[in-house]
């Protein structure tokens, strides 16, 4: 078995999905991974991981409006606004998505469904530039 | 150390939270797995994975309850409906959920506590055929 | 490659989030870990584990009251009460948040953003003894 490490930059402009599958898949084919196990983790407390549908634009869409409208910027009772409105927001968004995934990787290619795709979910207006950390324990 | 893998196939007769961990359980002991960990990984967008309560079915019909009272069908301002009512739903649902598990194995089981099961969350209300990658890194 | 593995007891006094980063990191440190993968499974459905901002006390405030808001005791649709009144309000919480959480670690260290930490999210009132499982698979 071999470890494989990198670190993927990833510049997001404000809110919202931005697909990373395509990075990563690069990633491992440049290692030459034929099978073993993909570990993501994204090094923010304001911004997360989520797999989605990777076709239909308007899915993503609604992952956000979703979001607005469950963790809503400007409610009285936040008291984490030291960095503005979408302070306390985007620290819930991120503990109610994944900091963490983990991904099957067979024939070269991660194992994901159909219509699965590989998601930074930005939760900050203002552009920002994220680390996820990407590890492959490679079996063959 | 040794890899395993295989597919699960989990039909889902419509919403609900299905228990997968005896089948689960029975996979790890056909392997002889004494030590290690697994990886659980569900292949789709309009299904994922729970942790949940095993003994009271009350408990999985409140999650159930939950989620169709925080994600309800029909809102007018979901944009992805080309599958029906429960499309949006699902991938909201999903997001907020898991999609990736991953299970330490002692002493030739799941060490799982007490009270907790895996469970397949499906979130469409037809039957589906669903696919769980599951992985196992063996140690001894 | 190498696998290390403990189990960490953690008191929780009521509800709230506790830190177990230097828990989990001086557990590294004592197995001599430079480089790898750490795996957390907290054995509960009434306790979960999330990676929050681990400066700023409001944060995790914030946190614990987005919770209660969205997640109430005492709605008269709950029929898993068997426990108490943080009977299903546990289950759903741990539903929402996670059980199991993946962390890189690098030259000895998780591997860490600069305002991340690691919690235990306690949803039950009374106080609790709660375990995390603690595996890791050491490369280097």
């Amino acid at each position: 078995m071999t470890w494989h490490k990198t670190t993927l930059e990833i510049s997001t402009p404000g809110k919202g999905l931005y697909d990373i599958t395509k990075t990563v898949h690069a990633q491992l084919q440049g290692w030459g991974v034929r099978e073993g196990m993909c570990f993501l983790f994204i090094q923010h407390t304001s911004a997360s991981l989520v797999m989605s549908e990777n076709w239909d634009p308007t899915a993503r869409a609604d992952l956000g409006t979703f979001m607005e409208r469950l963790v809503p910027e400007g409610e009285s009772w936040y008291t984490h606004d030291l960095e503005g409105a979408d302070d306390a927001t985007s620290h819930i968004r991120t503990m109610l998505t994944d900091t963490s995934l983990t991904i099957p990787v067979d024939d070269g290619n991660l194992s994901l469904g159909t219509w699965q795709g590989i998601y930074v979910f930005e939760h900050r207006s203002r552009p920002h530039a994220r680390k996820v950390l990407m590890r492959v324990l490679q079996v063959t």
